[in-house]
């Protein structure tokens, strides 16, 4: 069958190649894959600058945001052929570290983690893929065309699921929220916003087209002002920082609400030197009680999570975040740099949608 | 009687003033003084930095770390003559916040909260002082000698308290805790991750003298070295950062153990100008879903757990921290650059302590 696969490490390395077949063995179910969602980490590894092979392997295949349909499920594995099912993309270590040993491979303390199509283990860019059941989360059935956002999702559960477990320190009656950045995170973030009755704010660079548009769908407000100025009106309780940028990070813990929560959820490169006012960032934290965390991956807590909120969400505004979808063969445009207008980028595996 | 008093936003203000006795009306405790701890806020005031005067006044009562014996006690206050107490800091507005609504005013939302001794309401670095009895807090009486470290001690009492509530958010078990800063902030965190049987280390620029020594007659372990070194090698879970430096704080998120909660509890004046990796900055709060957050102020809760640190405390120790004690007529020396060995300096205001 045909996969995209990458040499980690090796820049211009993407390409479509031929793999065997997976075998489910006794156990694994089978299944047939129907789309591929491409985010910023699949762009490092295919930049060369992140991701490790199999044990014993050059190439990896590449993706760890999938969707597919089963095709062969064992008896007794709690699937049957025909759902809709996602793969859970970090798998902790056979001697797993305390939080891994407890469901929670999201906060692995020892670093020796697998992750699908990143870490070791190939992931989900291939015509076929297994998985064992319990590494599978069902999809309700009709998120056949947009269930490939389901990864992202799970990472905006976790930090909302954080936010809120973190809030408990104190009292807490958040009514605003700014997101920072219209990409997938920040417009999913943005949507369990709203689905938890909040007024929401996105903030992007861009000022027309469909950013603008799928925010407004949402019952939410978009601004593409200066983020200091937007943050100091709005007086958000809660921020969720989703371009990766620590300037932003900075003006926003800086302008924020007291006691107000900031989840970063976006990473750049390191070596990115930025001179801030350091006084006024100590003084901001302390004085006003704020918290600043990271959040990243998700557990399985977060894939029900994630499944139970786009089930609820509005499914033609869940397709309008997918602006480009492309087939296998042209999987590399997906990798190409877009214009301001791609959200989420989506290579089709050929599986059954309907 | 004679007080403590300064202008607030002038500096070189600080005088040995003459004062009205305070009256207690029918429902006030009127206190002795025995004793008022000075902190680097009150060095803020004097240096005519922070602080605002009672309305309508233009001098304030310098002071907000309090020991006193009640003098007398209204029927049914819950208070009886000869009992040791302190004053709660902070109150809540007359039209409280929600948190202020709830008893946490130590995490105000609309910033309208007085504070005895630095916004709107005179200290206790007079004789005597009174005191509604809601904002008394009573001391065991063999604390007569050190209780005046009870203020500082609330203050990480609420951050011990904080870091345990935003640790609930997964599994956590730390082991390793790093305080940066042997000031009295420092060292009593330390005591206090001490009681709760952990392993700590403090670490300092200083390499000899008095903080070495109480720091290991805790049992903890004393560093000098330099920040990013010595947290790499530790690798603690939950650092307190009592120095109000960013650089220290920046270089901690970036050493810590993953999953790891950085505590501030420093502040330092806005407009130092400080060049972070800011990559590296965003990097591992994500990758490794750090916490950082401030802490500021206490409410009741946090006096009661900080009585009882107290209470189970080595009172002899305790002693150690007390480095200097003034008479009111040179308190003003509290206020010149002390020595590296200072750690607390007190000023005696002539109560009874035996």
């Amino acid at each position: 069958m045909r996969a995209l696969t990458v040499v980690p490490g090796s820049a211009g390395s993407l390409a479509v190649t031929d793999v065997p077949d997976p075998e489910a063995g006794d156990t694994r179910l089978l299944v047939d894959a129907i789309a591929l969602g491409v985010c910023g980490t699949d762009r490092e590894i295919t930049a060369g600058e992140y991701g490790w092979p199999p044990e014993g392997r050059e190439r990896l295949v590449l993706g760890h945001e999938s969707l597919g349909r089963v095709g062969t499920a064992p008896p007794g594995s709690g699937f049957s052929p025909g759902d809709l099912v996602v793969g859970i993309v970090r798998h902790p270590d056979p001697v797993p570290c305390g939080a891994c040993a407890r469901g929670e491979w999201d906060m692995c303390r020892n670093g020796r983690y697998t992750e699908h199509g990143i870490k070791e283990v190939d992931g989900f860019g291939s015509e076929r893929w297994a998985i064992e059941p319990g590494h599978a989360v069902r999809l309700d059935p009709g998120l056949s065309g947009v269930g490939v956002l389901m990864e992202p999702t799970t990472v905006v559960a976790k930090a909302w699921e954080h936010i809120e477990r973190i809030s408990e320190r104190a009292w807490f009656d958040p009514r605003t929220v700014l997101v920072t950045g219209a990409g997938p995170i920040g417009l999913l973030a943005a949507l369990l916003g709203r689905q938890r009755g909040l007024d929401v704010h996105v903030l992007d660079r861009v000022t027309s087209g469909v950013k603008p548009q799928v925010v407004e769908a949402l019952g939410a407000t978009y601004h593409s002002g200066p983020v200091d100025e937007v943050t100091r009106a709005l007086l958000p309780e809660i921020v969720i920082e989703a371009t990766g940028a620590t300037q932003v990070a900075m003006e926003v813990i800086a302008t924020n609400a007291p006691a107000g929560i900031v989840c970063l959820t976006g990473v750049s490169p390191a070596g990115r030197r930025l001179v801030i006012d350091a006084g006024a960032f100590n003084r901001n934290l302390v004085l006003e009680n704020d918290v600043v965390f990271g959040s990243v991956n998700a557990n399985r807590r977060h894939y029900e999570q994630a499944a139970e909120a786009l089930a609820r969400a509005d499914t033609a505004w869940l397709e309008r975040l997918i602006t480009r979808r492309l087939p296998l063969e042209r999987a590399h445009e997906a990798f190409e740099p877009g214009d301001h207008d791609d959200i989420k980028v989506v290579i089709d595996l050929g599986g059954r949608i309907g």
